[in-house]
């Protein structure tokens, strides 16, 4: 029986974590405060949407929401964002991808002024994980990875950690943030070849491989700690990881469940970089 | 016996593949140009210098010097950045670091065009290699590892690539390209545990230790692939790599040598970046 690594608790930890720094603002007047923009409809758009919402509510944090009808025009939007970067009100914008295809989703990303980027998506924010600075923010996800770990104090300085997934939203920052902390990592992906066995060496897995299920018993060993990013809705409508959770869960040390996870700590990673862009913004 | 992968054979069949671009360019009257930026008199600059002038000039591409004493202020010094942007007759710049230390070499660094970025050096730049994008330039060393594993038809899909080293000149861009280049690449560094048993399992080993010849006979295998950034000199004046060459070498598939492997392609890749910057400038 693995230990859970349960989200719930971490997310928790973060949000009692901010409140000194929500008052200390709230004292020099600044109410922190993370735009929404939404285009369109989509369901997991507006599920993450009342989830972040919540969160924010529970740690002090305002929420002003843009929703735009799919049919808005790139200029639109692209003033949008220049309203955003000029409102001293707003110290945090969210941004939901992918963007109709009309619309030039690069274009609207390099517009964003970095320090209100608490979803890791400017050039400027990709350089600064990529270097390891604080330039703009990380995305939330692979962060989330990071302060699950750090909330059951595992260290990753001198592990082995495999990287499951190249993408730019949670492999390639997982892996720099890997680096950072001092973790030998390994990053795999869909033409790595006998991956189970890089797997098994590894101390942590971090799996964000995009497919439902994936990796299962062949993959791990004892005294692992899986750390599992997917979200997919199997048929019966019930949620499940990327990970085989009935068969990984007995060998390995500790994983973190799906639903109950990662994703339940990323929305109080977002709040969390909410409130350090407006401590940010609040220094000049 | 290692096959000795040889930067010269690399380096010459660079240039010949940008002979066609350059008299494409003097024909639309535009005239390869590389901006070299030195400050002070340092011996490893003013050589490497030397080698990239005689690469230029091979390759048809002229070179302009700016050299300035120690002494030169933070404005005078982004002022001749500022004034390198806006020639339109400059199409990349080459600036020895570290700058003295009363300089502020990231604010020099953020100024520079990224267009005109042959050297990877700037956060767009920086960006670019993170995300597999074609903004600014990559770093010229770890692109010439890759230059060097294409010329000897060295395909990394499905290998396992071990990267010794994490900096952003060599090791964090080298890992992004092994990425792209559908490898499954390990970053080890000064924490990790039991290297050997890592760079053992790999099929190519990238070298960027900063240490002379640190890596010897325990870490390798026979069939792979080695390449050696390191370029020290030893107490008797010889030159020598990363790797121990004398204990590496019987035991390896192939190897670059020290003189004479990924250094001498390292000017070629620059030469080359310079041609690309003024290809895409040409396009406006």
């Amino acid at each position: 029986m693995a230990q859970l690594l349960k989200g719930k608790d971490v997310s928790d930890a973060l949000t009692a974590r901010l409140t000194a720094d929500v008052d200390e603002l709230k004292k020099q007047g600044i109410h922190p405060c993370l735009a929404i923009l939404r285009v369109g409809e989509r369901g997991d758009d507006i599920s993450y949407e009342k989830g972040a919402m919540k969160r924010c509510e529970a740690a002090g944090v305002l929420v002003r929401n843009f929703v735009y009808p799919e049919t808005i025009s790139q200029s639109e939007l692209m003033e949008t964002i220049v309203q955003i970067n000029q409102d001293a009100g707003i110290h945090g914008l969210l941004l939901f991808r992918p963007l109709p295809s009309h619309l030039d989703e690069k274009a609207v990303m390099e517009v964003l002024d970095p320090a209100k980027d608490v979803d890791g998506i400017t050039p400027a924010s990709m350089a600064g994980v990529y270097a390891g600075s604080e330039v703009g923010f990380p995305p939330c996800t692979p962060r989330a990875c990071m302060e699950i770990l750090e909330y059951y104090d595992i260290d990753l300085t001198g592990k082995k950690v495999a990287v499951i997934g190249r993408s730019l939203v949670v492999g390639k920052p997982a892996a720099m943030m890997v680096m950072k902390k001092n973790g030998t990592v390994t990053v795999c992906h869909t033409k790595t070849l006998h991956m189970e066995e890089i797997t098994r060496e590894a101390d942590v897995l971090l799996v964000a491989a995009g497919k439902s299920e994936t990796i299962g018993r062949d993959f791990v060993r004892e005294g692992q700690i899986v750390l599992d990013v997917g979200i997919h809705l199997r048929e019966d409508g019930s949620i499940c990881g990327d990970v085989n959770f009935a068969e990984v869960e007995p060998v390995v040390e500790a994983i973190t469940p799906v639903p109950g996870g990662v994703g339940t700590v990323t929305t109080g990673v977002l709040v969390l970089q909410v409130v350090e862009a407006a401590v940010r913004q609040s220094r000049g």
